[in-house]
């Protein structure tokens, strides 16, 4: 089976005749996980300067330098949207961030509900994730992540223009799919965040507040209760696959 | 935050004036975990006869008894597209049957391909971990786990009439929602297989394969590599909210 070229993300600004130095766990992977030699090609984004191969120039102890060669694909947009959730235990919230990153989402807004049990929200581990998701899924960008926030007041700051998709488990309302068609091609993918409840879901008093907001679409993810983590899934694959950026194809990283 | 009532799924027929001998697991679940006493109510459901309130009769050791009261809901029928898939590691493997079982999968197919690097399949973990996911989303039923068999033997066996949604990695194809809108209102639920490959994706030999088939119809998970559970999830969501049962609501367990 073809072996895809190693892809890394990194902080530091990437160009012609740069070169980098990978900290510690990069270095340790390169090293004793793939036992890469001196010569050996990676590439590497850092979310602003487009992906670059770059090729090892030495290999200490904690410590490797990579030699810029050249811009291999320029920075594209970072269009989608923006994912509202509330805290769940550690497990299900790798996956949802972990996914979350897969599908495409450019900011993570963990907000605390009524009934919201978990309130510790680790933004240093979950962005590590989000960056081991990104380097593994060919994206070029790592989405942002928020600390949590009182859902009254991320309302309270709604930006003008945003949508707020939000997942009902009660009430009427229709499919998520034929929702979104309604909006197809008159409404901007990144002017949307769509929220998913905690375990307990919303209260009561939250989906009367959110029902009756302008910004808020309301939609259903059918009759099964999913997980907070299948349901921002669920919710951000119908998005992309009807206002997001699904008619475009991976680049083919392993013959080029 | 209202507490819903525990939901069991047993292998025992279910209906008026029958009692129902749950075993060692359930019993330590009711007793050492919910603490439950003699008379507290149960729902228990078996994929055949629809879902019962019940009440606990005796709690001994390891068995505890229920008395069937009533049935609450009839059984509906099972329809929902099947899902074949590569066995992959164990953590996401858990992932891919306990969502795919929430967002509705009737049958649930290992599938060895050309690149399968994990073929050890354990069916009956699986079927534990499908069971306790139809416990908790509410469904009433609890989707059939297939031995693996290799990709060609499947292909060579494929039924009539029925569809296989491939998510091709590379190729020409148009993003998965618009293809399925092209089938809305003149395809039959239960007629589909959704099929996702590998962790390192389909031979080229596989993709020209299942291209050239009749019944097979490819489509696009845009542009990000997703892994092989994600990829799943976001084509088992997309049908679902398009050819699937997503019209449909939550049975509302919490207020009835």
């Amino acid at each position: 089976m073809a072996k895809v070229q190693p892809r890394l993300f990194v902080e530091d600004s990437l160009g012609a005749g740069l070169n980098v130095n990978l900290g510690n766990s990069h270095a340790h992977y390169l090293k004793n996980v793939l036992r890469l030699k001196v010569a050996a090609e990676v590439s590497l984004f850092n979310g602003r300067d487009g992906e670059w191969h770059g090729k090892l120039n030495s290999i200490r102890r904690s410590r490797v330098v990579v030699d810029l060669v050249q811009m291999v694909y320029p920075q594209p947009d970072d269009v989608g949207p923006a994912l509202m959730f509330a805290p769940v235990r550690r497990g299900p919230m790798e996956i949802m961030v972990q996914k979350a990153t897969e599908l495409g989402v450019t900011h993570l807004q963990p907000m605390i509900t009524e009934f919201t049990d978990v309130v510790r929200f680790n933004v240093d581990r979950m962005r590590a994730t989000a960056i081991e998701a990104a380097e593994q899924c060919g994206r070029m960008s790592v989405p942002l992540i928020e600390e949590p926030q009182p859902l009254n007041e991320i309302l309270a700051q709604w930006p003008n223009g945003r949508r707020l998709l939000f997942a009902a488990e009660s009430g009427s309302v229709r499919p998520i799919s034929e929702v979104l068609w309604g909006f197809k091609d008159h409404s901007a993918p990144d002017q949307w965040t769509i929220a998913v409840g905690p375990v307990g879901g919303f209260s009561p008093a939250e989906h009367g507040l959110l029902r009756n907001l302008p910004f808020v679409v309301a939609v259903g993810l059918g009759p099964r209760l999913l997980k907070a983590e299948t349901a921002a899934l669920a919710a951000l694959s119908c998005w992309q696959s009807v206002l997001g950026d699904w008619e475009n194809r991976p680049i083919d990283r392993i013959h080029q």
